[in-house]
């Protein structure tokens, strides 16, 4: 049944709402983010439309059948299902380790990381400057709906997140001339810390030097750097093995 | 100066040659494979034109001013520098340690690991069975020019990897079902091993249980699985901290 709502329009960064591409981030925004999703479509062919009627009844959400509305959704690929959500305001936690970003730009990478944070059970992300857009479906997706599963906060400056977030906090910007060489027996121990990244292609910044204790993953000279989100996993998953899983006991 | 010569065509798989899109992997292509190396293209505006000049002529490749060559090449990016290469065959030594990848489908993972594994000393990779095209320009791309310091071997099926190289090697498939939850602590030691990952959306297939000891990367609940491009990072990266970088004394 097509329905007389109007037809969704192709993502832009300025709209308040953003979608899901494909089932499965779809379903984790009616599983994570109830409150926040508009309205579901699908394919008629949708092998999972049972299911989805189903966590949409659950969520309060319209489940509607309209190839047109998913063409004009996802462009160019082939999507059986997809939500329309709004955008929210995440909120770090003051007593939790954070990732934070400086002027990301790639944006599979940002995906890849909400999913890589997610999985190895850090919850806030501090985005820094003018990156790429977390809620493009291109994240979303990348994210694999992992992103409805953090809390993701944007700062103009790096100082803003500082004065909200600095106070007896341990910092750890990740540097190709970093001090420490980061491996799992000299990954620091610290109750409350942020892992700190800077942009693919120029890094952070030299005066991020002088804040905290840079690190560098230990890599040979063969190549230039490692990819942005083999940095993170790398550097999130040795701290998280080192101090231990936060927030393992959340519900998202 | 325009010259005569034939204009390169699109990139396609059936190809004996294939294309370096960019100046970072044209550089490396000509430093690390000069004998696969038969032309250079660059654009008038492109600033670093003395450098390239220099090391084509040290390769002994002809170096080509041509916008419409690179056009015909990059398709749709813009791009200041571009080489042309045949492809080779790389060949995996007995005694090194191993990655193989069962099908990879996505072509920047693909190009991510590369990257990865080489800043990792881990030099021989097997692709086993039908994936993505390793010589496919986007997967030279994402490697930033790793794949030329790479021995790169396909293989049919993983029982034509297992003849020729699988005595007295230890194989650790990684699973989402893995026998032993793989931290830093609980990371094997082996001389020669072959770390085995399968494709993006499927995993490896369950026979691979029978293959060796399998691991699984300490994860959360929350998420699906991690991005085949992390898991081969963390996997390569607490292997070679725990057992050493093979490889350092090599030359590429």
């Amino acid at each position: 049944m097509e329905t007389q709502r109007e037809l969704p329009k192709k993502y832009k960064k300025e709209f308040s709402h953003s979608y899901t591409l494909g089932p499965f981030p779809t379903f984790e925004l009616l599983l994570c983010r109830p409150e926040s999703a508009e309205a579901v479509y699908f394919e008629e062919s949708f092998t999972e439309r049972g299911k989805l009627s189903e966590a949409c009844r659950a969520a309060g959400v319209p489940c509607i059948c309209s190839k047109r509305a998913l063409e004009r959704i996802s462009s160019k690929e082939n999507c059986y299902a997809a939500g329309v959500f709004r955008k929210y305001e995440g909120r770090l936690s003051p007593d939790m380790p954070h990732v934070a970003l400086v002027c990301p730009s790639d944006m599979g990478n940002l995906g890849t990381i909400l999913r890589t944070l997610r999985g190895f059970g850090i919850r806030d992300l501090a985005l820094v400057g003018n990156g790429a857009d977390v809620w493009n479906p291109k994240v979303v997706r990348a994210s694999m709906g992992a992103l409805f599963r953090m809390e993701v906060e944007s700062f103009p400056e790096f100082s803003d997140y500082l004065n909200r977030f600095g106070e007896g906090r341990s910092l750890y910007p990740f540097m190709l001339d970093g001090g420490t060489v980061l491996t799992p027996e000299s990954c620091p121990r610290a109750d409350r810390y942020t892992l700190i990244f800077g942009n693919e292609a120029s890094g952070l910044p030299p005066e991020f030097q002088n804040c905290g204790q840079s690190l560098f993953i230990d890599q040979t000279d063969a190549v230039d750097s490692l990819n942005l989100a083999v940095s993170v996993a790398i550097g999130s998953y040795l701290f998280t093995q080192k101090n231990g899983r936060p927030g393992q006991a959340e519900s998202k």
